[in-house]
């Protein structure tokens, strides 16, 4: 079989240097070696989300560390207000109830970003909500939400609450700045923009979070951040960590650091505007706002008249093009273009020829009928 | 550097066809090919426990698998019989205290088995107990628990009590047989006998256990087994996987069906003996009563006037042996060979013909001075 061109929205392709890595034999994960591994890609990672927060890595997928930030941030009962315009932020409600948390759930359109005003509104009629959390690219529509101002209108109401944002299929890709926007926890996932396999989850945890922390009652063990912090001081992690994801982690934060972190932003910016562009001129429809268009993950609504999965396999099976459907209510409607990572405009471009191919198979009926 | 002779309980080396499955390139989770891959290894995984309990493959260390077991089966205030011996049974002790579990716990001596006589006793002076909790192989010290006798135990005064086992480092290298024994929630973890990297739970869990999971109300999400069946059904995971190990995950599960289960069983007894012997030979006092002693892990005292740091890290420089030592207040006291997974009879000799040096070498004071 001819290799892939895989442009999910995560898993993403992986550099021959990182797969290297994964090849490694084990080590002792609590010796001095995996001590200077997990301070090194503590380093790097602190580099990629541009902040001096904490940073703490967990054996996970991202969902994982979306509860983590729950788990750690709150007590049974608290309110939360939770601002979401897709699959990823009603996922992240049904976390909080899952813990008893109470829930203020404010939803936007999938396609829309995240209205800064409705968030400076519902926080002024509710006096008592002291935790706020935001997505910062909805991965299922392809939005990435204007965090400065969304940020800002939570400082504003509410200066002293805690700001805790998804970035899963944003940071290491996006720029964010959590400390110059207020950011008290950010979450991540590493089969994003980061060149390597689902399994791990880093969190950045402000000084604010940290005492927010230690007064949260809910129930936690596993994803407990405080158990994850006395751990690194000593040089390692509270359980056994995932250590062929830390050996591709090192590599891939090296690949980053030199490009160069600027250079990455544009670049996904550049390769979003090349998929947009290219998507549009073969006559599809896209679902974002434009004005909020994501850097990391395009969508698109299938044409009518085309079934989405029936056109996601003819791109796998006939020219190795693997892309994602639609997520939750938008399942059937949109495909999802990932070009974070591991990513340059030859494989986006082959993306744009098979999708052609495909729509022009498609509106040949005497073609379509021989399939 | 010269290859290490890794000997720690967990991780443990990679068979090279594992470390190949490793490096390969990312796959779409949501596709046929890994549906295939997760009915692949589920049935090896059954094949291994010796079960057809539902099998539910986490992404996460061992400690989250056994944070699943409490979460999934209790609910706040409930009362869980917990028979301890080591380290890693008061680990699961924490774990339910911090969801509000109201935990007995009955302690063993540190290098002694549980005994059946003494849970027999207790369920019978507390009949509200409905839930109990045993570690099949205590990592931190090296001893078996007499299963069959503890779960007869368990039966014979509590018929309809739930019995959660951590088998982390013993399922795949020791034989349970859950249907035969009553088990009903068994949990072990990728970096032990499976010869693969640490970052995977594996869980089976009996139709009784599905029905206490229905009622049960601690909170989980991450976590949550019933989520993770549902997504089985449709051939995936809930949250992303961590894709390559199930990749190694695939191929160790063929290489162990190669070698078959009960060679598997008798290899480890084999070199478990060999070790104890070895250790002996060299004078050293073993810790585990000897009628327990694990198939996976030896424990062993440090010779007075030895300082397990310097003796593991002498080893680990001098011969490229890498042991572990003692765990919490075994700290200091004793060192730990593991003797799972991918090992052979010449991999343990090596790290006794390095003990004899290193032991030889301390007692020779005019050496010992030159350090």
């Amino acid at each position: 079989m001819a290799s892939q061109n895989l442009r999910t929205p995560g898993p993403t392709p992986l550099p021959p240097g990182v797969r290297e890595a994964l090849a490694r034999d084990m080590i002792a994960h609590r010796g001095s070696e995996f001590a200077a591994i997990l301070r090194d890609c503590t380093e790097g990672l602190q580099w990629a989300f541009q902040t001096k927060h904490d940073m703490i890595t967990l054996t996970t997928s991202g969902t994982g560390g979306l509860e983590s930030a729950i788990a750690n941030t709150l007590s049974p009962g608290q309110r939360l207000l939770l601002a979401s315009m897709g699959y990823f932020g009603e996922r992240v409600g049904k976390i909080a109830r899952a813990y008893g948390v109470d829930v203020v759930q404010l939803d936007f359109e999938y396609g829309r970003a995240v209205d800064p005003q409705a968030v400076y509104d519902r926080l002024q009629a509710e006096p008592d909500i002291e935790t706020v959390f935001v997505t910062h690219n909805e991965t299922s529509t392809g939005v990435l939400n204007p965090l400065p101002e969304i940020a800002r209108a939570v400082r504003q109401v509410r200066p002293e609450a805690l700001l805790l944002v998804d970035g899963i299929s944003s940071i290491g890709s996006v720029p964010i700045e959590p400390e110059v926007l207020g950011c008290d926890v950010v979450v991540a996932g590493s089969q994003k923009g980061w060149m390597i396999p689902p399994g791990l989850s880093f969190v950045a945890v402000s000084r604010y979070a940290w005492e927010r922390q230690e007064k949260a009652t809910l129930p936690r063990f596993y994803f407990d951040w405080l158990q994850a912090r006395r751990a690194a001081e000593e040089g390692g992690t509270p359980w056994t960590p995932a250590l062929s994801l830390f050996f591709g982690l090192q590599v891939a934060l090296r690949l980053m650091r030199e490009e160069g972190l600027q250079q990455l932003f544009k670049r996904h910016q550049r390769l979003a505007r090349f998929t947009r562009e290219g998507l549009v001129d073969l006559g599809l429809k896209l679902l974002a706002d434009p004005r909020y268009a994501s850097p990391t993950v395009t969508t698109a609504y299938v044409p009518d008249g085309l079934q989405a999965k029936q056109l996601l396999k003819a791109l796998e099976e006939r020219h190795g093009v693997v892309l994602a459907g639609g997520q939750g209510k938008l399942s059937g409607q949109i495909i999802r273009v990932g070009h974070m990572g591991w990513v340059q405009q030859d494989d986006l471009a082959a993306v744009l020829r098979a999708l052609q191919v495909e729509l022009q198979r498609a509106r040949t009926p005497s073609t379509a009928a021989t399939r």
